[in-house]
């Protein structure tokens, strides 16, 4: 039996692959292993029955027979631990990969996540265009930190882990906002994230649903 | 050899136990693990010796023998793969509080985060008065849902996990907020938290170095 996973019917990104569950469908595909989606509404997901799988009524959840697991970090972190590929093996290198996805979720989302709800319920304040600016210098100070770290090297760590994974996903949800532009290596660092051929199907896949092509192309093992 | 955990000299918070160092002592202490303390100042924590140990300039960093890590999230994580106490056995328990440990700093957090930035950055701005009801019912909107999900129940699992520990912690942020007050099943649920044995040491420590106490009265085994 494969794992369920939910994603948005009609993803308000139109395809973008910048909804919670491209982070899923993403480790999913790194480790090989094949899934099934189940598209859900808008409406279902503020339901009594959805919230008992996530009770705060978003996307992803993630169950595997009996296991029911919510929140994109807690399931992609599942995945890691169930599969070989994500988590380095050597103690220093599982420590970092884990410091790093914690990293990406709790301390460099959290302002790019105020740009983003500032630009959808903010938008038509008279304060808006003197906030973006300041919300911009504190997402400036995170990756100023990032890009000192990761230099010219490949990854965050010695090898591609779990850590990188949602990095680059959460770097991604700043496309058009023209702070990335400031960090090449950061450019270069999220061009090689979504070279890599898990990241170009789990793309497809959900570009397939948003185009109206269904959950019909969401396994892998092809 | 003890893990040796950094926190702020001279806690911005003036011991009231907000600073995320809590969390690890809180961690340590519920795991019955001793531990050292040392205490950073905010100029230590800008230098690229410490940016070595954590690439954000931030505490809590934790170092074990060799192993070194940063991030509370995944600093508690480790401590309670490590020891037994804080992740149940049974596979459906493991993932809800890995589920609740995520939720608590990727959904519950940010918000909260959003609120405190704004007092600290934005009170002096003309629109200040005017967000801080917007925010607060982002906030609310998380804590409805938290509330609802937790109804009656002591934890947010069968038994206490790592996942209670961080949400007891992110709503404590709330303190002198005035928003917590409308749900009093969750004001009962951070009384539970704040009355274990293992909190109330974690917090006297933290609060003997704001007295100037220092680092000493730091491990627990007593």
């Amino acid at each position: 039996m494969r794992p369920v996973i939910t994603a948005f019917e009609a993803s308000p990104d139109r395809g973008e692959g910048l909804a919670r569950d491209m982070r899923v469908r993403w480790a999913l595909e790194e480790v090989a292993a094949a899934y099934d989606v189940r598209l859900v509404s808008f409406e279902e997901m503020k339901e009594p029955a959805y919230k008992r799988l996530h009770p705060f009524g978003q996307i992803p959840t993630y169950q595997d027979g009996d296991l029911e697991l919510f929140e994109s970090g807690a399931i992609v972190l599942h995945i890691a631990q169930q599969h070989s590929g994500l988590l380095p093996k050597d103690g220093q290198g599982r420590a970092s990969a884990l410091a790093w996805l914690f990293a990406a979720l709790n301390t460099v989302e959290p302002p790019i996540l105020e740009r983003e709800q500032a630009r959808f319920y903010e938008r038509d304040k008279l304060w808006y265009d003197d906030r973006i600016p300041l919300l911009d210098d504190r997402i400036r100070a995170r990756l100023n930190d990032l890009s000192r770290w990761l230099g010219e090297d490949e990854w965050l760590g010695d090898t591609f882990s779990v850590g990188d994974l949602m990095m680059v996903t959460v770097l991604r949800r700043l496309a058009g906002a023209g702070v990335l532009e400031d960090f090449p290596n950061l450019i270069a660092y999220v061009a090689r994230g979504v070279a890599r051929p898990a990241y170009k199907r789990a793309f497809a896949d959900q570009l397939a649903v948003f185009n109206g092509a269904g959950p019909t192309r969401h396994n892998t093992a092809r």
